[in-house]
């Protein structure tokens, strides 16, 4: 059964064949890389004005802050940029963070740096995706109850195509992007040309209501002018620097570029950080203008924006919003290649369950499929789809990879000492520190808000790294043996277990007569007199060539009396192997739940057994094949 | 990690040792047997008024009815409680309906007693745990939307004492039974007392209001004056007949009676019915007069009329409620007796999956526990935990049952002509008819409030029953083999898997080689030419004496590769008989899930092969013995 819903979900197998190795035009690059980064300009500055507004309760001040914490952001961006530049030179074959920090500085920070990692893409789809959901809830106005299903249906989708095989495509990745991009560039003009030449204000507070609240409460939210702490200055900057996640995107991919690799990445990677700075830049402008509030149940501010500026709910409003909710979905989708691989990688280096590494049918990680679905739901789930909720927990693992990179990149400069090499660390050297800085402001600004969560959740996960890493080093070494070692010649015991008489038993019996061991016993669990007798009538009557013995166990109890008497067995021979053949039955899929359930528990019990080898042989039952 | 769980929850197993075959003085049976069928006096007086009051719309003229309603249910019990004393005399090994129609009248009509009786048993349960709540809720006035939490909470609670083995006995049954039928009949007594010679009144309105309702809407429903149909009144009696539902269990443990069985467990039977059905008259009198009005969130009749008779949420209050909620819950508790021990009868007869008469390691039946447990839950949270919504559910089960019942008496005496049977041919003539009419009507008149439901699913259920039957009736054949069939001598050919070298391998090498195959090969799936390589390398190192066959899959896929393989094999012989030798880790059990998860794939798709047998060796892990 599960495997018909496996084939109708997830299609069939695609034979083990060379992925293609096509390789990417710049102009078909960005937008695949480039989603993931621009996707949070969708947000960014929306989670700024919230701290600002109703956090810090700072009314009119929070629409002079967001430029001047938008021009900083626009800097990290910068220097960030410059330093995942050196890395793609460095690293033509890809470097992630957990690559260039376990090259350069050791297993313990590619550990932490894989850790922030895979957190990080289980938020990127989380956030994302609650991003996704915002956008359509502020075009269609459904209810906030909506969230949670809406996410998860999501979620739920984005797992079957990526089940399927589903590939990161040009096609796939340039309209919704370009369209975004587009549709955000033509918001800023117009929005900035109405405000400077035809005097557009501020949309106005009535506009602003949702159904969550009331105008008093919202005039109080905009004209409040408590004084903005430095500390919640950091905070609003900590939303704001959500901005940069995903820029480490193209330096994972540099070898899918066309030649020459490391230059047209380095180009790509420039003009997306170009596009996002600009992006986020005249958002935050045009916001500071338009004095759009979202609260934490309304529109977004794009939404607002693109009303007042566009004058409606019109063609380029819904435009607008498709794009916004594409380029989210998107964004997503990226964590849904990036996870699996990453955890990939970390499961060969022998950090994660073995499992992890195994490609499936679609020769796709489902493993890492799976779990990142089911880790991103939980977050919806627990956080009731609201992306406000989950931003706090979202830029910690981001920039401490990003720190962990720039570090590693630094010890590659002083070991490598290439040309110019000193130029090289001062700028890595520069983007180490800042993005440490970001880090440390984002977990203790946001700390109360959630960060305390990947805070928590990233050195747990190293320490899970390295506790699989050492059992499976433990088992290693305890099965390591020196060439020259032999096997012990064994005593035989082999033993059928046998509910009645029939093909399946005598063809097992005949099986095991042919394993020619040194002893040959069936073993039956009766209830009764009766059942005793009927069995050996029957045994005599098909005139079975081994002994039968039979337990009593009146209340049909299975595994514990046939593993006493394989204990009595056993304490009759020295250095005695014992193998326990069990007939199994197999029918079709909807009908196996019926047979065998006896069996399977007692299987689960022998594998504990020490010398205890078990044997099923397949009584298959006409009608299978009609399946 | 579940045997642990299962240890904690579930304690120790019991040793298989003969269950206590104490015999019972009637006046520990009788708790034991009436706590199901008296505890529906707490909540059956309220239905009716329900039906008559809200669906009917009948105003002051409901409280009129309420005593000839219940005085046509007293008659039915009559009828029913003399209908099964002529069973106890007949079957005194046991003579539940499923037992007695199938001896009677044959597999199908035993088949419809047998989904009847499940059906009831899950409905029982449900029931009785939202009665339960009902009681506290309406001692402590709590929030409506705790009852499903509650009700589950009662539910695992059962389920757990269950599973631990927890036994029917006296000592569990007599005292809130007794302390319940006690604290009824002062309530009756007291309170027509009051009525009759002190002048008390009816409830005022006032009293009657919980927070649902708005004292205009429970004036008008106590005065409202519909004219009452004839289905309406059908409907408020069918309400009331689920006062019935229980009084077979008596007949069900005739042997569990001193002796002797046959008369005390008749005299009980008739105590029962004595008190049952004065309790259901006297309280059905007293609300005729209090006039108590419980709508469907508020206090229940019983704890209205407590309050009015006693003066006040007192002492009696208070005990009288507890006492109801105990003879409730002990009321569920049957169910888990008698449901586990139904489908394990059912089971055997080969009607419903062989796992259902496995006991568990407490010598309860688990799988029929958990099953009853689930089902009920599902009732709870889909009905919200309301009794009202689940008592149309209830009857229709528990009189097809007494009809099927009565029926096969009919049919006993018929064939067995035993002194005096046609007096006994006519009482259950008459029980038969007025229990089908019973049915009838019940599903009938409730059939869109719910009475729908049982009368689709005992009919699914009964070709559930039959689907199982011939099902394994087909696989039985179809092993079936004369005596004097021989096994054929086979081709042996053994595959041993293999992933790197280490003392597991070299283990099963050398069992494979002691089993004596006609062909011997080691098969071992590598990524990569360097792996291959090692793996040569290793073979050399090692000195292994048989040949070892490389695939190649760049994905680390397993299963694929590895069946192609033995196909291929397979071709080159005739009559091959397949054995795959699979050695897999046993560590401890909080790490076994990080070993043999591919091996396990694998292995599922190998029982599927023709002629093929899976023979597991188990790699025993150092350190495994410290569990």
């Amino acid at each position: 059964m599960v495997s018909v819903l496996k084939r109708v979900l997830i299609g069939k197998p695609i034979a083990t064949a060379e992925e293609g190795h096509q390789r990417l035009k710049k102009r078909v690059a960005l937008p695949i890389f480039a989603s993931d980064a621009m996707s949070s300009t969708a947000y960014a500055t929306d989670e700024i004005l919230i701290v600002l507004l109703i956090q810090a309760g700072a009314g009119a001040v929070a629409f002079d802050k967001l430029v001047p914490l938008a021009i900083v952001v626009a800097v990290l961006l910068v220097i960030v940029i410059l330093s995942y530049r050196q890395t793609i030179h460095a690293y033509p074959s890809g470097g992630g963070a957990y690559i260039v920090s376990k090259v350069n500085l050791g297993p313990l920070p590619s550990l932490v740096a894989g850790a922030s990692l895979l957190t990080d893409y289980i938020l990127t789809v989380a956030v994302s995706v609650a991003g996704g959901v915002l956008a359509m809830q502020s075009a269609f106005g459904f209810d906030s109850s909506v969230r949670v299903p809406f996410g998860l249906a999501l979620i739920a989708l984005l797992t079957v195509a990526n089940l399927r095989g589903l590939r990161e495509s040009g096609a796939l990745f340039a309209p919704p992007t370009y369209l975004y991009i587009a549709m955000l560039a033509i918001l800023i003009v117009v929005g900035l040309y109405r405000v400077y030449f035809r005097d557009l204000g501020p949309i106005p507070v009535s506009r602003l209501l949702g159904d969550a609240h009331d105008p008093e409460e919202v005039k109080e939210l905009m004209e409040g002018a408590k004084t903005l702490s430095l500390f919640m200055l950091l905070r609003a900057f900590s939303s704001g620097a959500v901005a940069l996640s995903g820029v480490e995107a193209v330096s994972n991919g540099v070898q899918t570029f066309r030649k020459p690799e490391s230059r047209n990445a380095a180009t790509t990677l420039a003009i997306m950080g170009g596009v996002l700075g600009t992006g986020f830049l005249g958002i935050s402008l045009l916001a500071s203008k338009l004095k759009p509030f979202r609260g934490e149940n309304d529109a977004t501010g794009i939404a607002l924006m693109a009303e007042h500026v566009f004058g409606g709910k019109n063609a380029p409003f819904w435009i607008i919003q498709f794009a916004t909710f594409g380029i989210l979905v998107l964004a997503a989708n990226t964590a849904y290649a990036g996870f699996p691989a990453l955890s990939s990688i970390i499961a060969r280096d022998g950090y994660l369950p073995r499992q992890m590494s195994n490609r499936g049918d679609k020769l796709v990680f489902s493993n890492g499929i799976l779990f990142l679905a089911a880790a991103a739901a939980l977050l919806i789930i627990v956080f009731r789809g609201n992306i406000t909720a989950l931003i706090p927990l979202y830029a910690f693992g981001v920039f401490t990879g990003f720190t962990l990179s720039q570090a590693g990149m630094v010890a590659h400069h002083f070991r490598e000492r290439e040309p110019r090499w000193r130029l090289s660390t001062a700028i890595n050297g520069l983007g180490a520190v800042c993005t440490g800085v970001v880090a440390l402001v984002v977990v203790v600004s946001k700390f109360s808000k959630g960060a305390w969560i990947p805070a928590v959740l990233i050195p747990a996960l190293v320490l899970a790294f390295r506790a699989v890493h050492s059992h499976y080093a433990k088992v290693r070494a305890s099965v390591q043996v020196e060439p020259g070692y032999r096997a012990q010649r064994h005593t035989h015991t082999v033993v059928i277990l046998v509910g009645s008489v029939h093909r399946g038993v005598l063809d097992a019996v005949q099986y095991a007569r042919e394993l020619a061991p040194d002893r040959l016993i069936a073993v039956s669990v009766v209830t009764g007199p009766e059942e005793q007798e009927a069995l050996a009538h029957a045994w005599e009557a098909y005139d079975i060539p081994i002994p039968v013995h039979t337990i009593l166990s009146p209340y049909r109890e299975l595994s514990r009396p046939v593993l006493e008497y394989l204990d009595e067995l056993d304490a009759e021979m020295q250095d005695d192997v014992m193998t326990v053949i069990i007939p199994e039955f197999v029918t079709q899929w909807k009908t196996q739940w019926l047979h065998n359930q006896s069996a399977f528990a007692l299987k689960a019990r022998l594998l504990y057994r020490p010398n205890t080898v078990v044997t099923s042989v397949p009584v298959l039952v006409a009608g299978k094949h009609d399946e």
